[in-house]
């Protein structure tokens, strides 16, 4: 999905949605040693960018978010809305979609 | 799905439907020049024109839209049901399917 | 499905059920020139001739219907049940799948 | 469905169901001519014979029905059980699937 | 399904579930004559012999039963589990599955 | 599925599982004559052997168990969860899949 | 599905999710012959290493956890999503997908 819009800062999801963009792995080994893309492994390691409101309950008040703005999630391998802004690549899932926090 | 009447303002948007209108990408390029129609992607975002008033939950009450008519949305790439009104193309989704609103 | 009764005015329908008849487009362009039927696009739009007392919710109550006979509504292009009465085509839609109200 | 019992007043529809049987198109013409058997159509037409106190709701009250004995009725052309008492046929739906109330 | 138990009196249906025995058909003419088992129809007419306390609503409390023994009810063609007990064919229903009382 | 515990006693079924083990079918005739394993027949009697809490209903309180530990039931064909300890098979059924009670 | 963080002590589930390790088959008999690695079975039983703080009722209250970080547990064979951190393999399972405790 791709978008005209300049900067990833203009979405702002709906309802439970959460907007993420995967945390990329480094691409040299602990050792200080470069790695070639293709053996760089995709993580489902992710950074929370802008959460919705949260969705409607059945008397129209709104659920709390598992999750806010700056943290790390753990991101599920499938599901999820690519989109794709200014060349750079992120996910829009609903909020129990996500599948942990990760505190550090 | 073809429609004989004259503008697109006299449909109005049942229950939690939404009719929004795509954003044309720009046919030319940041420098100026003009590219040919099969190279310019479609996009997924689109203006709000008008919305429902709501679905209805258990007890008869209205359930808050998630916006208005004259927002800039993130609509999904499958779903919606596409119309035609004087040769222009319109569609309308339910608000739940909306990812997210565009602010600028 | 065929139905013996000699008047569409006999059908009461029932809970949330739309009746509604089709609007035929104009089978002559706007500069007057009959088009040949097979040329002819079916329009979605229709006229609701009659509607149900509305759904019943959990608690025994009618939840509120969207439209009332004498609107023009959008019509989806599938569902709803086709009939036949003194060789005129109608169909019933439940409240909820009619998209638009169209005002004029 | 074969039944041995002798007359289909003995069947009483529990919950939301509604015992119908279908109304016959008369076997001949308008002028008079009686038709072969083979080209009467089947209507969607039927009598109302009984109906059931109602489907309980979540809290165990009866839902109100939408028909009555006597009521003509508009049915589906799909669904329902099909019952067979003294070599005539009957059919049962629940109270949701009929589509319209037939006045006259 | 097959049970050690010698007698069907021992099974206490649990929630909404209903325990039948089918009425079998005459195997002979009204005339007198017997007829080959082969020729016997199965009949969907069944003998209640033992219900459920009733399914829980979601407060906990017991939906009210449609049936008690002894009541003849009108059983569906599918659906059921059938049980053999001492050599003979007996039925498990929920409540909601039966179609109809037959009063005589 | 196979665990390493010591014994089953040690299982705890969380909401509303039902720990049972399926009552063998006696393996001489009533004459006492032996019979070879593969004549025995599989029933679908079992004795409970532990019970869950009772699953949450949508306020948090527990709906309740229709049987407990010591009780005999009849359990269904299909469905459950397998499970060997000391090589004794057990099963783990939903509180609702219970088919009925057996009491003698 | 492979994540960067160092220790699993990072990963908190969120919802109703538990995150739990399988604890492993011992690799020698009784008798305490090493056994080869290939027979070693896997193990249903697993240990809990963390849970969320409970799924959202429709009122938005927080419903009861059935395990606590510590319990062992009875896992499905089947669902549930792997995660591998620093070379070892977890599991995190809904709450209502685990079958039973164990106690010891």
């Amino acid at each position: 999905m791709s978008l005209a819009i300049k900067s990833i800062k203009s979405l702002v999801p709906l309802l439970d949605r959460v907007l993420v963009q995967r945390i990329k792995a480094e691409a040299k080994t602990t050792g200080g040693i470069f790695l070639p893309e293709s053996s760089v492994k995709e993580l489902n390691e992710a950074k929370v960018l802008a959460v919705g409101p949260g969705a409607l309950d059945r008397e129209g008040k709104r659920l709390a978010m598992s999750v806010k703005a700056g943290d790390k999630v753990l991101i599920p391998t499938f599901g999820g809305t690519k989109i794709t802004v200014a060349e750079e690549d992120f996910s829009i899932f609903r909020d129990h979609e996500l599948l942990a926090k990760i505190s550090e």
